[in-house]
Protein backbone atom coordinates (compact mmCIF):
# COMPACT_ATOMS: atom_id res chain seq x y z
CA UNK A 1 0.00 0.00 0.00
CA UNK A 2 1.71 3.29 -0.84
CA UNK A 3 2.53 5.72 1.64
CA UNK A 4 1.63 3.61 4.20
CA UNK A 5 3.04 3.79 7.69
CA UNK A 6 2.97 -0.04 8.22
CA UNK A 7 5.38 -2.80 6.88
CA UNK A 8 3.77 -5.68 8.56
CA UNK A 9 0.18 -6.71 9.85
CA UNK A 10 -0.25 -9.79 12.23
CA UNK A 11 -3.19 -11.48 13.19
CA UNK A 12 -3.99 -13.44 16.38
CA UNK A 13 -5.72 -16.92 14.54
CA UNK A 14 -7.86 -18.96 17.59
CA UNK A 15 -11.20 -16.86 18.16
CA UNK A 16 -10.18 -14.09 15.90
CA UNK A 17 -10.38 -15.81 12.57
CA UNK A 18 -11.66 -19.06 13.55
CA UNK A 19 -13.31 -20.46 16.50
CA UNK A 20 -11.79 -22.16 19.22
CA UNK A 21 -13.26 -21.11 22.56
CA UNK A 22 -16.83 -22.58 21.78
CA UNK A 23 -15.13 -25.92 21.48
CA UNK A 24 -12.92 -25.78 24.79
CA UNK A 25 -16.99 -24.21 26.44
CA UNK A 26 -18.28 -27.87 24.85
CA UNK A 27 -15.38 -30.00 26.30
CA UNK A 28 -16.44 -28.13 29.40
CA UNK A 29 -19.87 -28.85 30.03
CA UNK A 30 -19.10 -32.61 28.85
CA UNK A 31 -16.92 -32.74 31.70
CA UNK A 32 -19.27 -31.63 34.04
CA UNK A 33 -21.84 -34.45 32.82
CA UNK A 34 -19.01 -36.43 33.11
CA UNK A 35 -18.33 -35.25 36.73
CA UNK A 36 -22.13 -35.58 37.32
CA UNK A 37 -22.14 -38.79 36.99
CA UNK A 38 -19.48 -40.03 38.91
CA UNK A 39 -21.50 -38.30 41.78
CA UNK A 40 -19.90 -34.55 41.92
CA UNK A 41 -22.39 -32.32 43.42
CA UNK A 42 -20.83 -29.10 41.98
CA UNK A 43 -22.40 -26.16 40.50
CA UNK A 44 -20.87 -25.36 36.72
CA UNK A 45 -19.22 -22.34 37.61
CA UNK A 46 -17.80 -24.22 40.88
CA UNK A 47 -16.10 -26.90 38.64
CA UNK A 48 -15.30 -24.14 35.76
CA UNK A 49 -13.68 -22.40 38.73
CA UNK A 50 -11.67 -25.03 39.51
CA UNK A 51 -10.47 -25.60 35.74
CA UNK A 52 -9.07 -22.75 35.36
CA UNK A 53 -7.33 -22.57 38.61
CA UNK A 54 -5.85 -25.99 37.23
CA UNK A 55 -4.79 -24.59 34.01
CA UNK A 56 -3.31 -21.66 35.27
CA UNK A 57 -0.89 -23.46 37.93
CA UNK A 58 -0.21 -26.12 34.92
CA UNK A 59 0.58 -23.24 32.41
CA UNK A 60 4.86 -23.25 33.51
CA UNK A 61 4.25 -26.89 32.87
CA UNK A 62 2.03 -27.49 30.20
CA UNK A 63 1.81 -24.21 28.23
CA UNK A 64 -0.92 -23.29 26.00
CA UNK A 65 -3.28 -25.95 23.69
CA UNK A 66 -5.24 -28.80 23.99
CA UNK A 67 -2.70 -31.40 25.53
CA UNK A 68 -2.44 -29.05 28.46
CA UNK A 69 -6.29 -28.80 28.93
CA UNK A 70 -6.75 -32.29 28.66
CA UNK A 71 -4.10 -33.06 31.55
CA UNK A 72 -5.53 -30.02 33.56
CA UNK A 73 -8.95 -31.67 32.67
CA UNK A 74 -7.63 -35.37 34.26
CA UNK A 75 -5.91 -33.88 37.15
CA UNK A 76 -9.51 -31.81 37.90
CA UNK A 77 -11.48 -34.47 37.81
CA UNK A 78 -8.92 -36.60 40.39
CA UNK A 79 -9.43 -33.71 42.55
CA UNK A 80 -12.80 -32.94 42.17
CA UNK A 81 -13.84 -36.53 42.99
CA UNK A 82 -11.16 -37.43 45.62
CA UNK A 83 -9.60 -39.97 43.35
CA UNK A 84 -12.84 -41.94 42.68
CA UNK A 85 -13.18 -40.92 39.09
CA UNK A 86 -13.12 -44.84 37.26
CA UNK A 87 -10.16 -44.80 34.77
CA UNK A 88 -12.85 -45.22 31.91
CA UNK A 89 -13.91 -41.93 32.63
CA UNK A 90 -10.58 -40.66 32.27
CA UNK A 91 -10.29 -42.24 29.10
CA UNK A 92 -13.39 -40.15 27.96
CA UNK A 93 -11.41 -37.06 28.67
CA UNK A 94 -8.23 -38.15 25.98
CA UNK A 95 -10.62 -38.99 23.56
CA UNK A 96 -12.19 -35.65 23.56
CA UNK A 97 -8.97 -34.50 23.11
CA UNK A 98 -8.33 -36.00 20.05
CA UNK A 99 -11.50 -34.96 19.02
CA UNK A 100 -10.60 -31.27 19.98
CA UNK A 101 -7.37 -31.47 17.72
CA UNK A 102 -9.08 -33.19 14.56
CA UNK A 103 -11.85 -31.25 14.48
CA UNK A 104 -12.84 -29.08 11.52
CA UNK A 105 -11.93 -25.30 11.53
CA UNK A 106 -14.75 -23.08 11.03
CA UNK A 107 -13.82 -19.23 9.78
CA UNK A 108 -15.89 -16.26 11.08
CA UNK A 109 -18.34 -14.55 8.64
CA UNK A 110 -16.23 -11.96 6.79
CA UNK A 111 -12.61 -13.55 7.83
CA UNK A 112 -11.76 -15.06 3.57
CA UNK A 113 -12.96 -11.90 2.27
CA UNK A 114 -10.64 -9.17 4.83
CA UNK A 115 -7.51 -11.28 5.39
CA UNK A 116 -7.93 -11.91 0.98
CA UNK A 117 -7.75 -8.23 1.23
CA UNK A 118 -5.39 -7.31 3.80
CA UNK A 119 -2.64 -10.01 2.16
CA UNK A 120 -3.13 -7.99 -1.28
CA UNK A 121 -2.09 -4.47 0.54
CA UNK A 122 0.94 -6.06 3.42
CA UNK A 123 2.84 -9.17 3.70
CA UNK A 124 0.67 -10.64 6.91
CA UNK A 125 1.45 -12.43 9.72
CA UNK A 126 0.29 -15.21 12.09
CA UNK A 127 1.18 -14.64 15.63
CA UNK A 128 -0.87 -17.71 18.16
CA UNK A 129 0.03 -19.06 21.24
CA UNK A 130 -0.53 -22.84 21.56
CA UNK A 131 0.93 -26.03 20.72
CA UNK A 132 2.76 -26.05 17.85
CA UNK A 133 1.53 -29.11 15.46
CA UNK A 134 -1.89 -27.85 16.48
CA UNK A 135 -1.61 -24.44 15.37
CA UNK A 136 0.31 -25.28 12.00
CA UNK A 137 -2.37 -27.97 10.98
CA UNK A 138 -5.40 -25.56 11.99
CA UNK A 139 -3.87 -23.17 9.50
CA UNK A 140 -3.49 -25.69 7.16
CA UNK A 141 -7.38 -26.72 7.22
CA UNK A 142 -8.76 -23.35 7.61
CA UNK A 143 -7.46 -22.67 3.83
CA UNK A 144 -5.25 -19.19 4.54
CA UNK A 145 -2.05 -21.06 4.56
CA UNK A 146 -1.19 -18.69 1.28
CA UNK A 147 -2.60 -15.53 2.62
CA UNK A 148 0.52 -15.48 5.49
CA UNK A 149 4.03 -14.56 4.77
CA UNK A 150 4.74 -16.04 8.25
CA UNK A 151 3.90 -17.82 10.97
CA UNK A 152 4.79 -17.41 14.71
CA UNK A 153 3.68 -20.12 16.89
CA UNK A 154 4.83 -18.84 20.72
CA UNK A 155 4.23 -19.60 24.11
CA UNK A 156 3.48 -16.92 25.35
CA UNK A 157 2.98 -12.98 24.22
CA UNK A 158 4.56 -10.44 25.91
CA UNK A 159 6.19 -7.23 24.71
CA UNK A 160 9.76 -9.06 24.67
CA UNK A 161 8.21 -11.99 22.36
CA UNK A 162 7.13 -9.48 20.15
CA UNK A 163 10.06 -7.20 20.44
CA UNK A 164 11.91 -10.21 19.78
CA UNK A 165 10.01 -11.38 16.68
CA UNK A 166 10.10 -7.48 14.75
CA UNK A 167 13.61 -7.28 15.80
CA UNK A 168 14.39 -10.90 13.51
CA UNK A 169 12.41 -9.19 10.81
CA UNK A 170 13.75 -6.08 10.99
CA UNK A 171 10.36 -4.36 11.63
CA UNK A 172 10.20 -1.67 13.48
CA UNK A 173 7.20 -1.53 16.18
CA UNK A 174 5.63 1.29 14.99
CA UNK A 175 5.24 -0.03 11.37
CA UNK A 176 3.27 -2.79 13.07
CA UNK A 177 0.29 -3.58 13.52
CA UNK A 178 -1.17 -6.79 15.56
CA UNK A 179 -5.16 -7.45 15.63
CA UNK A 180 -6.95 -10.18 17.67
CA UNK A 181 -9.28 -10.81 20.01
CA UNK A 182 -7.08 -10.81 23.20
CA UNK A 183 -6.65 -7.79 25.02
CA UNK A 184 -3.99 -9.18 27.26
CA UNK A 185 -2.00 -10.88 24.69
CA UNK A 186 -2.76 -9.45 21.14
CA UNK A 187 -3.40 -5.24 21.84
CA UNK A 188 -1.68 -4.29 25.68
CA UNK A 189 1.89 -5.44 24.93
CA UNK A 190 1.93 -4.64 21.11
CA UNK A 191 0.76 -0.60 22.52
CA UNK A 192 3.47 -1.16 25.29
CA UNK A 193 5.99 -1.89 22.64
CA UNK A 194 5.04 1.07 20.44
CA UNK A 195 2.82 -0.86 17.91
CA UNK A 196 -0.67 -0.44 16.46
CA UNK A 197 -3.12 -2.46 17.56
CA UNK A 198 -7.31 -3.70 16.92
CA UNK A 199 -9.29 -5.20 18.98
CA UNK A 200 -11.51 -8.01 17.44
CA UNK A 201 -13.85 -8.97 19.84
CA UNK A 202 -14.97 -12.63 20.01
CA UNK A 203 -18.33 -13.67 21.00
CA UNK A 204 -16.63 -16.00 23.42
CA UNK A 205 -13.24 -15.26 25.01
CA UNK A 206 -10.95 -17.52 27.57
CA UNK A 207 -11.22 -15.39 30.78
CA UNK A 208 -7.62 -15.59 31.19
CA UNK A 209 -7.40 -13.08 28.05
CA UNK A 210 -9.17 -10.20 29.42
CA UNK A 211 -7.02 -6.85 30.18
CA UNK A 212 -7.85 -3.44 30.23
CA UNK A 213 -5.81 -1.27 27.58
CA UNK A 214 -3.78 1.62 29.79
CA UNK A 215 -5.41 5.27 28.99
CA UNK A 216 -1.96 6.79 27.88
CA UNK A 217 -1.48 3.87 24.73
CA UNK A 218 -4.95 4.14 23.37
CA UNK A 219 -3.33 6.55 20.25
CA UNK A 220 -2.19 3.57 18.09
CA UNK A 221 -5.51 1.65 19.33
CA UNK A 222 -8.71 0.90 17.99
CA UNK A 223 -11.70 -1.65 18.64
CA UNK A 224 -13.67 -3.14 16.07
CA UNK A 225 -16.76 -4.58 16.23
CA UNK A 226 -16.33 -7.50 13.69
CA UNK A 227 -13.30 -8.76 12.14
CA UNK A 228 -15.19 -7.47 8.43
CA UNK A 229 -14.26 -4.10 9.54
CA UNK A 230 -10.85 -4.46 10.22
CA UNK A 231 -9.75 -3.33 6.24
CA UNK A 232 -11.75 -0.24 6.80
CA UNK A 233 -10.31 0.34 9.95
CA UNK A 234 -6.75 0.16 9.36
CA UNK A 235 -6.72 2.48 6.72
CA UNK A 236 -8.63 5.08 9.09
CA UNK A 237 -6.41 4.40 11.96
CA UNK A 238 -2.88 4.72 10.07
CA UNK A 239 -1.85 8.17 9.14
CA UNK A 240 -0.26 7.71 5.61
CA UNK A 241 2.51 10.13 4.22
CA UNK B 1 34.85 -19.01 8.28
CA UNK B 2 36.89 -18.41 5.17
CA UNK B 3 36.72 -20.11 2.05
CA UNK B 4 33.84 -22.63 3.94
CA UNK B 5 31.25 -23.84 1.61
CA UNK B 6 28.82 -23.58 4.42
CA UNK B 7 26.44 -20.59 5.08
CA UNK B 8 24.84 -22.36 7.80
CA UNK B 9 24.84 -25.12 10.78
CA UNK B 10 21.95 -26.31 12.77
CA UNK B 11 22.07 -28.79 15.67
CA UNK B 12 19.33 -31.21 17.43
CA UNK B 13 18.87 -30.60 20.91
CA UNK B 14 17.44 -33.44 22.64
CA UNK B 15 20.08 -36.46 23.19
CA UNK B 16 22.25 -34.30 20.17
CA UNK B 17 23.23 -31.78 23.18
CA UNK B 18 21.60 -32.36 26.46
CA UNK B 19 20.09 -35.58 28.47
CA UNK B 20 16.36 -36.23 27.15
CA UNK B 21 15.54 -39.96 26.77
CA UNK B 22 17.07 -41.02 29.50
CA UNK B 23 14.07 -39.09 31.58
CA UNK B 24 11.91 -40.95 28.85
CA UNK B 25 13.39 -44.22 30.41
CA UNK B 26 13.16 -43.50 33.83
CA UNK B 27 9.36 -42.40 33.77
CA UNK B 28 9.14 -45.72 31.64
CA UNK B 29 10.30 -47.62 34.20
CA UNK B 30 7.94 -45.56 36.95
CA UNK B 31 5.45 -46.24 34.68
CA UNK B 32 5.87 -50.14 34.92
CA UNK B 33 6.00 -50.47 38.50
CA UNK B 34 2.77 -48.18 38.75
CA UNK B 35 1.28 -51.03 36.44
CA UNK B 36 3.13 -53.53 38.57
CA UNK B 37 1.76 -52.75 42.13
CA UNK B 38 -2.31 -51.94 39.78
CA UNK B 39 -1.65 -56.28 39.07
CA UNK B 40 -0.31 -56.18 35.76
CA UNK B 41 1.73 -59.03 34.59
CA UNK B 42 3.44 -58.19 31.70
CA UNK B 43 7.30 -57.53 30.87
CA UNK B 44 8.68 -54.19 31.09
CA UNK B 45 9.45 -55.23 27.01
CA UNK B 46 5.74 -55.90 26.50
CA UNK B 47 4.71 -53.12 28.29
CA UNK B 48 6.95 -51.11 26.21
CA UNK B 49 6.09 -52.03 23.01
CA UNK B 50 2.79 -50.93 24.19
CA UNK B 51 3.48 -47.41 25.31
CA UNK B 52 5.09 -47.16 21.57
CA UNK B 53 2.36 -48.23 19.68
CA UNK B 54 0.56 -45.91 21.37
CA UNK B 55 2.60 -42.80 20.77
CA UNK B 56 2.77 -43.61 17.77
CA UNK B 57 -1.37 -43.69 17.14
CA UNK B 58 -1.20 -40.89 19.44
CA UNK B 59 1.61 -38.40 17.10
CA UNK B 60 -1.02 -37.21 14.95
CA UNK B 61 -3.32 -35.76 17.25
CA UNK B 62 -0.72 -34.54 20.35
CA UNK B 63 2.74 -34.65 17.89
CA UNK B 64 6.06 -35.44 20.20
CA UNK B 65 7.16 -34.08 23.55
CA UNK B 66 6.12 -34.44 27.22
CA UNK B 67 2.46 -33.47 27.75
CA UNK B 68 2.22 -36.44 24.32
CA UNK B 69 3.24 -38.31 26.13
CA UNK B 70 1.81 -38.12 29.46
CA UNK B 71 -1.09 -38.69 27.45
CA UNK B 72 -0.05 -41.72 25.85
CA UNK B 73 1.02 -43.17 29.34
CA UNK B 74 -2.09 -42.53 30.76
CA UNK B 75 -4.18 -44.30 27.66
CA UNK B 76 -1.62 -47.34 27.84
CA UNK B 77 -2.66 -47.49 31.92
CA UNK B 78 -6.29 -47.77 31.07
CA UNK B 79 -5.85 -49.58 28.30
CA UNK B 80 -3.31 -52.28 30.31
CA UNK B 81 -5.15 -52.29 33.32
CA UNK B 82 -8.69 -52.42 31.48
CA UNK B 83 -10.21 -50.13 33.01
CA UNK B 84 -8.92 -50.84 36.78
CA UNK B 85 -6.39 -48.65 37.28
CA UNK B 86 -7.10 -45.96 40.36
CA UNK B 87 -7.78 -42.11 39.54
CA UNK B 88 -4.79 -41.37 41.51
CA UNK B 89 -2.12 -43.66 39.97
CA UNK B 90 -3.16 -41.60 36.68
CA UNK B 91 -2.45 -38.36 38.73
CA UNK B 92 1.14 -39.94 39.71
CA UNK B 93 1.69 -39.54 35.92
CA UNK B 94 0.52 -36.47 35.82
CA UNK B 95 2.88 -35.24 38.12
CA UNK B 96 5.78 -37.55 36.38
CA UNK B 97 5.34 -35.51 33.33
CA UNK B 98 5.35 -32.21 35.45
CA UNK B 99 8.64 -33.13 36.58
CA UNK B 100 9.80 -34.34 33.21
CA UNK B 101 9.27 -30.76 32.04
CA UNK B 102 10.94 -29.10 34.82
CA UNK B 103 14.04 -31.52 35.40
CA UNK B 104 17.99 -29.79 34.86
CA UNK B 105 19.18 -29.70 31.78
CA UNK B 106 22.47 -32.28 31.30
CA UNK B 107 24.28 -31.08 28.60
CA UNK B 108 26.81 -34.06 27.30
CA UNK B 109 30.43 -33.88 27.66
CA UNK B 110 31.79 -31.26 25.61
CA UNK B 111 28.95 -29.89 24.23
CA UNK B 112 29.55 -26.44 25.67
CA UNK B 113 33.04 -25.84 23.82
CA UNK B 114 31.95 -27.86 20.50
CA UNK B 115 28.94 -24.93 20.14
CA UNK B 116 31.01 -22.06 21.36
CA UNK B 117 33.82 -22.98 18.72
CA UNK B 118 31.36 -23.56 15.97
CA UNK B 119 29.05 -20.45 16.71
CA UNK B 120 32.83 -18.68 16.95
CA UNK B 121 32.71 -19.74 12.74
CA UNK B 122 29.32 -20.04 11.78
CA UNK B 123 25.71 -18.81 12.26
CA UNK B 124 23.94 -21.44 14.34
CA UNK B 125 20.58 -22.72 14.41
CA UNK B 126 18.98 -24.97 16.83
CA UNK B 127 16.32 -27.40 15.18
CA UNK B 128 14.48 -29.34 17.25
CA UNK B 129 11.26 -31.38 17.49
CA UNK B 130 8.58 -31.11 20.46
CA UNK B 131 6.66 -28.74 22.45
CA UNK B 132 7.34 -25.16 21.90
CA UNK B 133 7.52 -23.97 25.52
CA UNK B 134 9.14 -26.98 26.55
CA UNK B 135 12.12 -26.82 23.97
CA UNK B 136 12.34 -23.25 24.26
CA UNK B 137 12.35 -23.30 27.91
CA UNK B 138 15.20 -26.03 28.05
CA UNK B 139 17.71 -23.88 25.67
CA UNK B 140 17.12 -21.54 28.23
CA UNK B 141 18.18 -23.43 30.82
CA UNK B 142 20.74 -25.12 29.02
CA UNK B 143 23.04 -21.33 28.95
CA UNK B 144 23.60 -22.32 24.97
CA UNK B 145 20.92 -19.86 23.98
CA UNK B 146 23.27 -17.31 23.15
CA UNK B 147 25.36 -19.41 20.98
CA UNK B 148 22.29 -20.01 18.60
CA UNK B 149 21.37 -17.30 15.98
CA UNK B 150 18.33 -18.85 15.08
CA UNK B 151 15.76 -21.19 16.59
CA UNK B 152 13.24 -23.52 14.55
CA UNK B 153 10.78 -25.61 17.02
CA UNK B 154 8.84 -28.05 14.32
CA UNK B 155 5.75 -30.50 14.68
CA UNK B 156 8.50 -33.16 12.37
CA UNK B 157 11.98 -33.12 10.66
CA UNK B 158 10.69 -34.26 6.70
CA UNK B 159 12.36 -32.70 3.68
CA UNK B 160 9.90 -30.15 3.32
CA UNK B 161 10.15 -28.73 6.37
CA UNK B 162 13.95 -28.14 6.29
CA UNK B 163 13.69 -26.90 2.77
CA UNK B 164 10.63 -24.44 4.22
CA UNK B 165 13.47 -23.24 6.66
CA UNK B 166 16.19 -23.20 4.05
CA UNK B 167 14.25 -20.90 1.88
CA UNK B 168 12.54 -18.37 4.95
CA UNK B 169 16.37 -18.05 5.40
CA UNK B 170 17.82 -17.84 1.76
CA UNK B 171 20.30 -20.70 2.12
CA UNK B 172 20.94 -23.09 -0.45
CA UNK B 173 20.59 -26.90 0.79
CA UNK B 174 23.88 -27.49 -0.60
CA UNK B 175 25.30 -24.73 1.96
CA UNK B 176 23.75 -26.07 5.30
CA UNK B 177 24.53 -28.72 7.48
CA UNK B 178 22.79 -30.57 10.51
CA UNK B 179 23.87 -32.79 13.11
CA UNK B 180 21.88 -34.78 14.99
CA UNK B 181 21.39 -37.86 17.06
CA UNK B 182 18.65 -39.03 15.00
CA UNK B 183 19.49 -40.72 11.24
CA UNK B 184 15.70 -40.60 10.96
CA UNK B 185 15.07 -36.97 11.60
CA UNK B 186 18.65 -34.97 11.35
CA UNK B 187 20.38 -36.96 8.84
CA UNK B 188 18.34 -38.44 5.92
CA UNK B 189 16.06 -35.77 5.31
CA UNK B 190 18.74 -33.42 5.03
CA UNK B 191 20.93 -35.74 2.27
CA UNK B 192 18.06 -36.15 0.32
CA UNK B 193 17.37 -32.46 0.12
CA UNK B 194 21.11 -32.37 -0.61
CA UNK B 195 22.57 -30.72 2.26
CA UNK B 196 25.68 -31.60 4.47
CA UNK B 197 24.61 -33.97 7.78
CA UNK B 198 26.62 -35.26 11.04
CA UNK B 199 25.38 -38.20 12.81
CA UNK B 200 25.85 -38.12 16.19
CA UNK B 201 25.64 -41.17 18.06
CA UNK B 202 23.62 -40.71 21.70
CA UNK B 203 24.11 -43.41 24.34
CA UNK B 204 19.95 -43.75 24.33
CA UNK B 205 17.80 -43.01 21.25
CA UNK B 206 14.11 -43.51 20.78
CA UNK B 207 13.53 -46.25 18.80
CA UNK B 208 11.69 -44.33 16.50
CA UNK B 209 14.35 -42.64 15.38
CA UNK B 210 15.95 -45.03 13.91
CA UNK B 211 16.68 -45.16 9.53
CA UNK B 212 19.11 -46.16 7.25
CA UNK B 213 21.55 -43.69 5.35
CA UNK B 214 20.92 -44.60 1.39
CA UNK B 215 24.22 -45.77 0.01
CA UNK B 216 23.66 -43.13 -3.01
CA UNK B 217 23.59 -40.03 -0.57
CA UNK B 218 26.65 -40.61 1.77
CA UNK B 219 28.98 -38.37 -0.07
CA UNK B 220 27.79 -35.36 1.94
CA UNK B 221 27.31 -37.55 5.19
CA UNK B 222 29.52 -37.83 7.93
CA UNK B 223 29.59 -40.15 11.53
CA UNK B 224 31.41 -39.00 14.63
CA UNK B 225 31.78 -41.16 17.99
CA UNK B 226 31.34 -38.65 20.30
CA UNK B 227 29.72 -34.60 19.79
CA UNK B 228 33.46 -32.97 20.76
CA UNK B 229 34.63 -34.61 17.42
CA UNK B 230 32.14 -32.46 15.39
CA UNK B 231 34.12 -29.24 14.64
CA UNK B 232 37.21 -31.54 13.20
CA UNK B 233 35.12 -33.57 11.07
CA UNK B 234 33.33 -30.02 9.74
CA UNK B 235 36.42 -29.04 8.71
CA UNK B 236 37.64 -32.39 7.00
CA UNK B 237 34.11 -32.78 5.45
CA UNK B 238 34.10 -29.47 3.87
CA UNK B 239 35.59 -28.45 0.68
CA UNK B 240 37.10 -25.44 1.17
CA UNK B 241 37.21 -23.09 -1.98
Amino acid sequence: MRGSAIDLIALDADDTLWHNERSYRAARERFGRLLAVAGVARSADDIDAHINETELMNLPYFGYGVSSFALSLIESAIALTEGRIAATDLMNIVELAKEMMSEPVELFAGVREVVDELAASYPLMLITKGDLLHQTAKLDRSGLRSCFRFVEVVSQKTPAVYAEILSRHGTEPSRFLMAGNSLRSDVVPVLQLGGWAVHVPAHLTWSHEHADVPEALTGRYRPVAAIGELSTVIRQLLPTH
